[in-house]
């Protein structure tokens, strides 16, 4: 199955055939008080920087957040949307919780944009659901319900399959719901990313979606995690992981993730793998000619 | 399904429940003159050292290959492993397509050995099988018979059924029959190795065996063919690889390993995983120290 975002008249496929897809996670001021501070302000510039960095480092779309405790997050994720446009041409993800702001960002976005989510809680899907179909949008569905997150990767089956549906009944397709499994944190409980794992096999089998994760959350409380997070890629996209919200400027993630198209047969003679090669070795002789 | 190696009271399990089994892959002449001559002369100096290094840096067995041209490689090969284990205590790889080596090292060898190997061809089988069962020894099958490497997963399985069945014959059980479904090199068809992965997942639900990589050939022909290497370990774990002949001296590929076992739910409380970063960190400050 196939998800199609686009911006204008540029499209990227997220699929199991297709090269995997990075979503840049960078725009997003949870934890980064200067980017939080700039926002505050309404000043984008630093949204436009980021915006450009990850693209040049590989990102195919951006997730865009811009929640900032007592800012308008309408204005600021239509703003932050507009300025972004100014300066990239890749599809978006637009980050919220808050259907205001989606409503708002997606009026001034040029294309079919994702989602960045709705769970299988009923009112969520209530809200959510009717706004990626109006505006012919794609949409994350994490698997979390008024539960919480289901133990077992069957559970996790049955919370995907009712997002789907729900979905449907919407008129939103399967392929334009992007499945996330939820990475726990390993060092809470040893077995969570084991389950995740084990669950993105049994949904690409039974249900064919593509698959998203937020990877980093894995390695929390833990040191040394860029290791950890690239490891957990590398095992997720073996199971059929198409696309993650990551950070694309550390080098370790995009050569690993390559590496992976490259090893899954998603890099017809190598060219892609080469081609990345030469782009290094440039980059390496400019700054040593810069010294 | 469990293969247990052993020297003298030393086991080690491999097994998919179990923590990752790193096959020490440097005590090979192939490509590596300095070795080469050494062992023409006899000398098991450097043989020793590289066993020690190994098994400091993480191997739980290791491969022994003493293959010299024009050397009469029975002596050397049962002299490499009685100098290995006066300097180390781990099971041993024989490595070796000379029936009379690995008798000669075989009769040294205190404990249950890994035979490497033999393929799925009849002449090829009819040679080692009795030598596995009269040592009580262990083997590596690889997929491949005397039509070459298979073409498709099911092949491959149909080859890894045939291996089990053969052996069986020699009262060999499963258990001690590692398979090794060959991992061919990505540049001369970029579906290799997504076929070498899919073989994986089919041949460990069909057969329950462990299965084993000598993961650097994928990468032949390629630039920065580390980051494949190490990329292609954590795709096939996720697939159930349980064991692999590999460089336990490249920091990336044991600190991958580690990530990949604390992530497949085999490192309970993270405890390996902090206890080798705290390695890490005390020989960086070493280093530090002494320069």
């Amino acid at each position: 199955m196939e998800t199609k975002l686009s911006l204008n008249h540029k499209t990227v496929v997220i699929g199991p055939h297709q090269p995997f897809v990075v979503i840049g996670e960078r725009i997003n001021p949870t934890r980064r008080k200067k980017l939080a501070q700039a926002l505050a302000q309404g000043d984008f510039r630093l949204v436009q920087e980021e915006a450009q960095m990850q693209v040049q480092a590989g990102a195919h779309v951006l997730d865009v957040n811009t929640g900032v405790a007592g800012a308008d997050e309408a204005a600021l994720l239509r703003g932050a949307v507009t300025a972004i446009l100014e300066v990239v041409s890749v599809p978006l993800c637009l980050d919220s919780a808050n259907p205001s702001a989606l409503e708002a960002a997606l009026a001034v976005y040029p294309g079919k944009a994702l989602i960045n989510s709705t769970t299988a809680e009923e009112k969520m899907m209530e809200t959510v659901f009717p706004l990626v179909k109006q505006h012919g949008a794609a949409v994350i569905g994490v698997i979390t319900d008024e539960r919480g997150v289901p133990a077992t990767p069957q559970d996790r089956l049955r919370v995907a399959a009712r997002l789907l549906e729900r979905a449907a009944r919407y008129g939103i397709p399967a392929e334009d719901v992007i499945i996330d499994p939820l990475a726990l944190t390993v060092s809470a409980d040893h077995n969570a990313a084991r389950i995740t794992l084990d669950s993105i096999s049994l949904i690409v089998k039974e249900l064919g979606v593509n698959i998203n994760l937020g990877a980093s959350n894995v390695s929390f409380g833990l040191p040394d995690r860029k290791i950890i997070n690239v490891a957990y890629l590398a095992l997720a996209i073996s199971r059929g992981l198409s696309t993650a919200i990551t950070d694309p400027t550390v080098p370790e993630i995009q050569t690993t993730l390559l590496a992976c198209d490259l090893l899954m047969g998603r890099d017809p003679y190598s060219g892609r793998w080469i081609k990345a090669f030469r782009q290094r070795e440039k980059a390496a002789l400019q700054a040593r000619q810069e010294q």
